[in-house]
Formats: structure tokens, C-alpha cells, sequence
């Protein structure tokens, strides 16, 4: 029963964004089990939208399309639909209270172009009931046709809350299909490869997927089996498997991300956190404070980029500075001491190093970075280099940083061992 | 005559792989003034690639393939272009020669897999002659066919130093084409949408392209024209309307970012900036550092999450955040003033505000942002109402607090106004 994609936009055909939705839509159908057999990308000319529409109703189970549905004029998607369906646009009255709400909400005034957006081929659902997000459904056709945004999250909101949901009712499948996402941090993707070998030969009928994503890697584990008992089953033997092979390196599961694993880590063991950031320029509170209730154990960060502020701020003595210069192991640990004397938290990092792309000399290249630990009387410090362009650097950086501050919670050895 | 681009590999149907490549190739024929009108997704079903050339060949002036062409089982696309086209495969002796000639190099047997590598439609050309590269060209057809393999290095040389060539010699274009992206911050897509209404009556020869790309929005003006020379003058005049209309909201264009554009700016005017931060967490000061050489005019960031912070590192009195809180005009007054006081910096930025998705009460409610900036004796200060997630609010007003330092330097009133 395969079905077909269409992403819509000139900017796809224009080469100028990479169409990262059609990639998204693809792995996420496949790990459900629904195949896709063609995707098809046009720009925002009415008359491809309508052919392309033609075409995969022809021959496609079910469809997807995507873009072409906000208040501008090259949003051409909804009366395209209307067309090749045969199905006259009417106003949506849902869509219109939602959208005439929000926008009162905001003291905004309708245009022509945003009341478009309420106007909805006849006997089109309203996707999201709650927000002014575009997006409907035709599910008294023959087969089920989805429209849905091209704004990437939006999309794939409701891929995973209603798309995925819908095809499961409307197109029953013979088998259950589980999957697991395990995430990881501090291994590369061909030393898990390696580790895994053998998995496919212990487990039949599982399927591993490998999905690299800066700084760290996902792990896909997908099951099949005749009842979902048994995917359970098998999914948590493979885990199992996986976790021991892997060891620390494998930090969460399914939508963690490390900072929110910290987050909670450190919100569950009542433990505060105090930062002193110097080549990282601030992404490690920035991630760290993107998770709603860190001021309950984050205090402060004092991104201190230039010496001066490293003296003024943290303490560091300027000769020790000026002797082994402000990227050394001598200055990370000024750095973790002087912030610990002043935020009293239960753990303190210090990070210095060089993010390039200048800068670099033959002791310290660019890449050199300092990290220290300090909880209580225990410390950690050791040198890291990275290698990479100036943003990845940083996100190495903050990321290794996260990763010990859950290791230091975590593992008792963490400090013994450093 | 716009051309189409065929795609082919089932990892590309399964979201295995994001297809680069077909970006790659539409902006690089876009920037020579080809047009791609269709691009098409197949896996590796030899039907579905025959049917996909059959489709292309109907409606398109010129095709490109990509995929396909190695030596293993899945790779079907010679054999598919030979059925499609009506040409039988023929072995191509130059491919022949080349491809044992490798073998023997590297004393390796040839396999029928790889035998198959020299099999090409009859009256193909082979296109690489020197490497054992897969991919040829169709040249005796009524329309330009290439064939190229999906190695993304391998399509992307093989694309600059034959297709585009090849294709100029074919094709040669009545009209030039051009391009602007000019990037936007602080205007809603419809509000720009609004101001520009009348863009495609003003100018004929103009496409208009939108691209909200959160917190900004991205303007594409494509322009087509006999000459070169008039497609550039056509896109002047319209850049020069669109800035006159949408103002100090156009921060740059083609690939700026806003922390690109103020760091360059405060660069330039060899000012130097300071940031105290609380609700953004570190994000403003992670942006400013992404910049490489921001050291020569960024010192520090005190991100004072806590009120102890504030008052610890920014000198904000205990009593001023007891009798108004943290989040209020008068903390973000004292931060940027304390922070003046320690940095001595040119430009002296503070931000406080409610990011959420707790701590929101009726007076301060989440969203509630105040940004304080101080240069010398001038002092501008502002309360916003940002809506949407934790870190949409984060990102808001760190986008909102970089563009007040753009605009406090390029623009003469921009305190006396405020």
C-alpha cells in the first residue's frame, strides 16, 4: 500500500533550502511501516500542484503534500487542492475562529492573505484545533490525503500526532511494528557500528538505523513481529544489548536531549549548578537553560571571554594568566576555583579553549580545550581536542560539558577515574 | 524550457539520507539560469524509474539523473534508460578500457557487477573519461539526458565540467536570470506580504519568494530579463523599493545572519559590547560568539540567572528586586548600569523577562521581556510581550536585543526615539 509525498515550493526547486521534510516524513512513515514509493517536488506554479495531485491520487494508497499554505500570494496549495479534487473552497469556520483569535489576541488586523488560510476545500478537516497552524485533512476520499505546512516543526507535530495516527486507522497492517530511539554522546558512528555487528544476527527481525546527529548519534531499533507483545519483547532484549555494549556513551532515549537529562539529574538529586564559560561564549547555560525550571538549580554563567573579565569576575590571578596563557590547564582550574568561591553551587565547571578559526599556535591549535569540574573536595581537569569549524568546536565543547555533569552524578568513579 | 531532475535510491524514499544532492543541482542550475520545473523521487523498482523517465521525456526540455549506476543488484538505471529510451545497452568500449584498466591497477578481478558498469545505452557517451566514474550522456535524443551517479563529490564535479557546459551549448537561454535574498527581523510573513503588495504590478519581470526561517523571515526576488545587465538593474530598483519600504527591519542580505551583521558592524566601528542576561540564558552571548574574531569587540556576558547573581555580579541592589521584582523596568535599568560600571564597554546591553513555561502572574505574565541598553549617556529601554514556546521567547528577545545593538549603531535616533 504505497504512498506518495509532495513538497511544494519554488525555493525547493531553486535549490536555496534542502529538503530536509521530505527526509523527516520518509523515516518517520518507515518506521511505522507505511511505505513511500514516490515523492515529488514542485514549485508554487498552480497548475504542477494540480498535476502532481492528479498523478499521486492515480496511482498512490495514500498522500501527503506539504508548503504552500500561509497568507502570502505564492501559497497557492489549498485552491490547487480544491481543484484537482473537485471540491469547492469554503470557509472553514474553526479555522476562521482560530485565526481571527489569535490574531485579536495580538491586536494584529486580518488581511486578505490571512483569511485565505481559513478557506479549506469542502469536506476538509481542521488539523491542530488549537493554534493558527495551516494544515487539513480530506479523509472522505477514497484515500487519505493529508496537507500539511512546510514550516519544519509544525509539520512534524502533526505528522506525529494526527498523520501517523490516521494512516494506522485507515490502513490496518498484518503486523505490529515497535521501534526504540536510543541516543548517544562521545562515540562515532562507525565505533557503534563496530560494537553492534553482530546485532542483526542475535535479532532476526529487528532493523537498526543509524542516524547521525552533530554532536551525537541516534540509534534506531525497529521490530517486527506478529503482535506487539512480542515487539515490546524483543525491543527491550535489543536495548538491553545495546546499553551494555555501549556503556555511559548512551545517554537517553526516544525525545531526550542531554541538556534536559542534566536538567532533570540535577533537579532530582536537589544539586546546583554554577558556570564559567570562555570559548563556549554562553551555549552551555543557553542549553541548559532551555529547560523550563533550571532556575531551580541553575545560578549563574559568567561568560568571561576576555582576561580582564576572567580577573575581574572568577579571580583568576593575571601573572598566572600571562605565565601559561589563558587556553591552559593552570587557568581552568583558577577558573572552576575562583566561580566556586563565589556561587557556592554544588557543582562548578570551568571551560577555556580555542574555537578558532584564528588564533591557534602549535602548543594550543585551535581546537585546544580545558575542561574542570570541581563538586565539594572532588576535581576533574583534562584537555580535549577537537576538530572541526569554529561552531562545531563550541558545540563539542558544551556538549562534552553537559556529558560530565551527568557523569559526575551519575557514576561514583567519575572523579576517582578522571 | 524548464528541465526535470530524477532522483533515484531507495534510501532516499526510506528518509534514510537527505537528498543534498538534488539541491545541489537545483541551485547550481538556477545560478546558470536553468530552470528545474519538476523534481521526482524513485527507489530502486526499475518500473518506477522507467516511468519516471517516460514522464520526463514527455514534458521536460532537458533531464537530469542521478543514482543508480554502481556495480550492485539495486543499482538499475542503465538498464531502466535503456528500456525508457528504446535503446538497447551495448557494452561502451572507452568505459571498458577504463574500468579493467583500474582493476588490473589495483589487481583486483572484474565481477559481473562491475562488468555491468561498462553496459550503456546505445549512441550514450560516456562522461568521465579518465576516472572509473559511472554516469553519461544522451546528446543524439530531441532533448539533453544525463545520467550521473549519486556519489555527491562525483555528481557535483561531473555537473560543473559537463552538464552545465553541455547544457549552455544546447540550450542557449533568450534570458538572464538573477537573484536577491534579503533577510528580515521584527515583521510578521503577512505584514511583509502587505507592504509588498503591489511588487508584481510595480515590477512584471519579478517572483517574489517568501521564507519565514523563525524568528526572521527571508525575501527571494528572482528577476528575469533579456540581458544580464538588466536583470541586475531590474533587482537594484526592487531591493532599493523593498528596503524603502520595510525600513530598519531589512538587517542584510544573501547568506547574512544577525550576529554576523553585528558583529561586522561593531567591528567596524571598533566599539565593543558587554551583555548581563537573565531570561535569554547565555543565548545572546552564544550567537554574538559564533563569530569568528568576536574577542577583538566582545568581553563578557554575565548571565545572572538567580537574583543573588544579579545582585552578586551586577551590583543590583537585594531591595530594588524585592520591591519590583526581577523582572521589571527598574532590574533591567540597574543590570545595565551595574554592568557599565564593571565593563567600561561601548555598548552595555541587559535583559530580563519571563521565559516560562512557569513563573507566569497576571502583572508579569510569560513572555514578559525587558531590554535595557546603555551607550554612553544615551539609555533606551523597552517592555515586550513575546508568545510562543520557552525557547521561542528565548529566541525572540535574544534576535530582539542583537537588533537593538544593529540598530543603536547605524542609527542616529535610534535612543532619542526609543
Amino acid at each position: 500500500m504505497p504512498g506518495e509525498l509532495i513538497t511544494i515550493g519554488d525555493e525547493l526547486l531553486a535549490g536555496r533550502v534542502v529538503n530536509s521534510n521530505a527526509a523527516h516524513i520518509a523515516q518517520h512513515l518507515r518506521l511505522q511501516g507505511f511505505e513511500l514509493r514516490w515523492i515529488t517536488v514542485v514549485g508554487d506554479r498552480q497548475d504542477d500542484i494540480i498535476a502532481a495531485l492528479d498523478q499521486a491520487v492515480e496511482r498512490a494508497s495514500f498522500i501527503l503534500a506539504t508548503g504552500g499554505l500561509g497568507p502570502t500570494d505564492d501559497d497557492r496549495t489549498s485552491e490547487a487542492a480544491a481543484r484537482a479534487l473537485h471540491r469547492p473552497l469554503r470557509r472553514d469556520p474553526i479555522s476562521w475562529d482560530i485565526i481571527s483569535g489569535h490574531l485579536k489576541k495580538l491586536h494584529r488586523p486580518m488581511t486578505p492573505g490571512v483569511a485565505k488560510m481559513a478557506d479549506l476545500p469542502e469536506g476538509a478537516t481542521r488539523i491542530d484545533l488549537n493554534r493558527p497552524r495551516a494544515g487539513f485533512y480530506i479523509g472522505d476520499a477514497a484515500k487519505p490525503i493529508f496537507f500539511l505546512p512546510g514550516i519544519p516543526e509544525e509539520m512534524a507535530d502533526m505528522l506525529a500526532t494526527f498523520v501517523l495516527p490516521t494512516l494506522e486507522e485507515r490502513l490496518p497492517r498484518q503486523r505490529a511494528i515497535g521501534t526504540r530511539v536510543l541516543r548517544i554522546f562521545g562515540l562515532w558512528e562507525s565505533q557503534i557500528n563496530q560494537r553492534l555487528a553482530d546485532l542483526a544476527d542475535i535479532f532476526p527481525d529487528l532493523t537498526v538505523g543509524y542516524l547521525p546527529h552533530f554532536p551525537e548519534n541516534r540509534l534506531t531499533l525497529t521490530a517486527q513481529a506478529p503482535t506487539s507483545t512480542e515487539t515490546d519483547n524483543l525491543l527491550e532484549q535489543a536495548v538491553a544489548l545495546v546499553v551494555h555494549r555501549l556503556g555511559h556513551h548512551v545517554y537517553g532515549q526516544e525525545d531526550d536531549t542531554l541538556e534536559m537529562v542534566v536538567g532533570r539529574l540535577l533537579a532530582e538529586t536537589g544539586l546546583s549548578l554554577a558556570l564559567a564559560e570562555s570559548c563556549t561564549g554562553g551555549l552551555i547555560a543557553h542549553l541548559i537553560t532551555n529547560a523550563s525550571g533550571s532556575s531551580a538549580y541553575f545560578d549563574r554563567a559568567l561568560v568571561t571571554y576576555s582576561d580582564t573579565a576572567k580577573s575581574a569576575h572568577l579571580q583568576v590571578p593575571e601573572d598566572l594568566i600571562a605565565q601559561h596563557s589563558a587556553v591552559s590547564a593552570q587557568v581552568a582550574e583558577a577558573m572552576a576555583r575562583g566561580l566556586h568561591h563565589l556561587s557556592r553551587a554544588d557543582l562548578n565547571l570551568a571551560v577555556t579553549g580555542l574555537a578558532g578559526s584564528t588564533g591557534g599556535r602549535s602548543e594550543t591549535p585551535v581546537g585546544t580545550v580545558f575542561l574542570a569540574l570541581l563538586r565539594d573536595e572532588a576535581f576533574r581537569l583534562e584537555q580535549f581536542q577537537f576538530r572541526g569549524t569554529r561552531q562545531e568546536i563550541k558545540t563539542l565543547a558544551a556538549y562534552t560539558a553537559l556529558d560530565w555533569v551527568r557523569r559526575a552524578i551519575i557514576d561514583d568513579d567519575f572523579f576517582v577515574l578522571g
